[in-house]
């Protein structure tokens, strides 16, 4: 078919104000929150119903066209950017919360949903949707799944796998593939829910999800503890979790990050301190008052020389402010910023924040570091300028060495932002040959021409 | 190869001890607990390491054999039934509790450990592996992970999968694959580990688990309450969850298995109880107190007539003493006894219960109806004699009516004993023919063979 026949097919089924191919709107979905160049995608498509959805896959399938499913966007390493010529697969018209039924604790949901909005709305009905990526106020529900999404209540809460009850999708072929269910217990044929979560789009085109919700919060209680060294506030991550505290939360920032993000916006953080601790704890109200006063006992026990604890929801927004400022704060200093999200086991924090300074010095690199501590899931953030051909190479030489030391400590390339187009090339170093070659039989015979979100995790 | 070729060939991987050929040894593992035909294997082999366990996969396949990985046989639905003439491989060489690590809070262990004997040695550690199967005691930890293995404590805790961090496995041709990590957060690769929960030995054999474990409870209380009807009981369960109260464990008991278990052992049941729910609440001391005091205000407000709390250890062992006595006391009656497990969305459960009475007395049978009220999961008990063909047609009957019930609630075919032979059939009117090709295309090239557990799942 010619590209004109096959844009008229397309606009068959979305309609012709939801095929895109003018430049500009090319451009616009040709890159992703990741630091990769920009690919053009051929045209760009926004079906807004489940039906629409199916026979778009179906007709990239039928043409061999590239496809890549798109939500906001967020993505960092990759994920979201096009194959060369293919077609990007927009969800935002795909954005219904169809059910959120209280009394099972379950919502069902299309993909293109915003994840802070869904939060908000299962909020609004008396029940808590946990995982809160850094980007949840645009980020989707489907991009989420497709990315097992974590966030900053990973240690207590888990991540968007945890919250996954069943997935609906679409096969290559246009044939809607069911798996999961609305029971909390459920092993009808195989895991396909399971396997969908974190395939990055390369799988399978997600029509429905059924996410899992939970009961609310009952209290909380958010603390800050500022650390006379990042060794000293590591090893308090460490002997929180020793004594069996699982907070709900469990941030860690360096003086970099500190300072970065007070100069950002004045809070009155203290900027000569060598490592913040930031603490939730939730749950029942005593659980947290005992909680918190363990917490305390520990952070000073470990040094910590100043305890401050929220004392309203105006100083508890303060304290997460803060850390929502980082990446925009650190981002804002150069022109290219590298958040890495390297993972180790949580004991394992002190040794891979020595790593961090280590390379940082060995590369002469500014890097910023501040992270999940609590669920071992460090962001250090490399501040460069890509057009820095000479820095750029030390930057790339310094990813490496973090994924080595990180793998050497027991963790994993990525905590939660993916593998993508960024980390492909690294994936067989954490698993096996074997590994990347049984994924690789079963994308082949799922996919068998490639469309769905070509060279994505598996190269 | 002549099959003492082959049997030489075993016995050079696992030493002549570790292959049996015998029909008595045959026999032993020609079944499994499925009310299910008996398959006689060809040999039975028993690796006691992991290079063993690999050589003995990648020999079968070499040789087109069929092999069915068993733990200790516990399963429901026909999944270890091995295929006739095929290699039974028993995992019970392979119990090493390899790593428990406090800090991390993991453990890593191969197939063949026992699912109680691992939880005892979690618990002598000061942490907590929640889930409970039936067949704990028993039962491996492979075989829990195969199946996706529920138990009482679903409704809180989750089920096996949800405690699944990772998975090393074999594939057919003897490679290793490693999916997950130590990590709380890992998203490299696909989710191989998610997939591996529920696939009963289809697409790869185990070698090791990386289990999730969390903080001990702190506190708990056990309470049995007595109902005049089940309608009034499984109102009262929809009412807990419905006022956001979720109990560790929550379980229902109808009238003729109150009498049976109390036949069984005189453990003082209110036989004239025409239904029961023995419940349980967990967790910080002041949130048990607060959730007792909630949960025993709702059984009142639901016309419980007596609500008993188990003030000691002894008492509280008494509870789930009844509880746990509901199968075997009920399989003591009549040769043949079907264990269902049928499942809706909790809120359905009084639907559910409405439809098990009317099929009992459609079908003229005897239904023996408790189970995990609180996740929606029932076991309706068929008590029966298979040699009376009349009677077994309409047991069979009364199953597919309890499937289409369950389905048309919402709910699923099987909430925790698998698909394995005994429910393929099925599996097709749950989700979709999609679905089913989708599944088997995968199988098809993970297993080109078709050797894996043949016929289980996907028929």
């Amino acid at each position: 078919m010619t590209k004109d026949a096959i844009i008229k097919d397309f606009e068959a089924i979305v309609g012709s104000d939801n095929v895109m191919t003018s430049e500009t709107d090319r451009h616009t979905y040709s890159y992703d929150a990741a630091v990769l160049d920009s690919v053009m995608p051929a045209l760009v498509v926004r079906p807004t119903n489940s039906e629409e959805l199916g026979k778009t896959v179906k007709l990239c399938n039928d043409n061999g066209l590239p496809l890549t499913v798109r939500g906001a966007g967020t993505n960092l390493s990759g994920g979201t950017i096009p194959h060369p010529g293919g077609v990007v697969v927009l969800t935002n018209g795909l954005n219904r919360i169809l059910e959120i039924n209280e009394q099972d604790m379950y919502a069902v949901v299309e993909p293109g949903v915003v994840t802070a909005k869904f939060a908000a709305e299962v909020a609004s009905k008396g029940l808590f949707y946990p995982p809160d990526p850094g980007s949840q106020t645009v980020s989707t529900l489907g991009g989420n799944v497709a990315e097992n999404a974590g966030g900053l209540r990973g240690l207590k809460y888990g991540v968007t796998k945890d919250y996954v009850m069943g997935v609906d999708f679409w096969d290559v072929d246009g044939n809607l593939i069911k798996s999961g269910s609305r029971t909390v217990k459920c092993v009808t044929g195989y895991n396909l829910a399971g396997l969908m979560v974190a395939s990055e789009g390369t799988l399978g085109v997600f029509d429905k999800l059924i996410l899992k919700l939970v009961p609310p919060v009952l209290a909380a209680k958010s603390m800050m503890a500022v650390f006379p060294s990042m060794k000293a506030a590591s090893e308090t991550v460490a002997a929180i979790i020793a004594n069996k505290i699982v907070p709900a939360t469990l941030e860690i920032m360096d003086n970099f990050t500190i300072r970065t993000v007070e100069n950002f916006r004045k809070a009155g953080l203290p900027t000569d301190a060598a490592a913040m601790l930031l603490i939730e704890v939730d749950g029942h109200p005593a659980q947290v008052e005992d909680e918190a006063a363990k917490v305390e006992e520990i952070c000073k026990q470990n040094s910590a020389s100043e305890i401050k604890i929220a004392n309203d929801a105006a100083e508890r927004d303060a304290v997460w402010q803060a850390r929502r400022d980082a990446l925009p704060a650190l981002a804002n200093l150069k022109p290219t910023c590298v958040l890495e999200d390297a993972t180790v086991p949580r004991s394992q924090i002190p040794a891979m924040i020595a790593a961090l300074d280590e390379i940082s010095n060995k590369y002469n690199l500014t890097i910023g570091t501040f992270g999940h501590a609590g669920d071992g899931n460090l962001h250090p953030t490399i501040l460069t300028d890509k057009r820095d051909t000479k820095e750029w190479q030390r930057v790339e030489e310094a990813i490496e060495m973090i994924f080595d030391r990180a793998l050497a400590l027991g963790g994993t390339l990525s905590g939660e932002h993916g593998i993508g187009l960024a980390k492909s090339k690294f994936i067989e170093s954490e698993t096996s040959p074997g590994t990347l070659a049984y994924s690789r039989r079963m994308k082949s015979v799922l996919d068998p021409k490639g469309i769905l979100n070509p060279h994505k995790i598996i190269g």
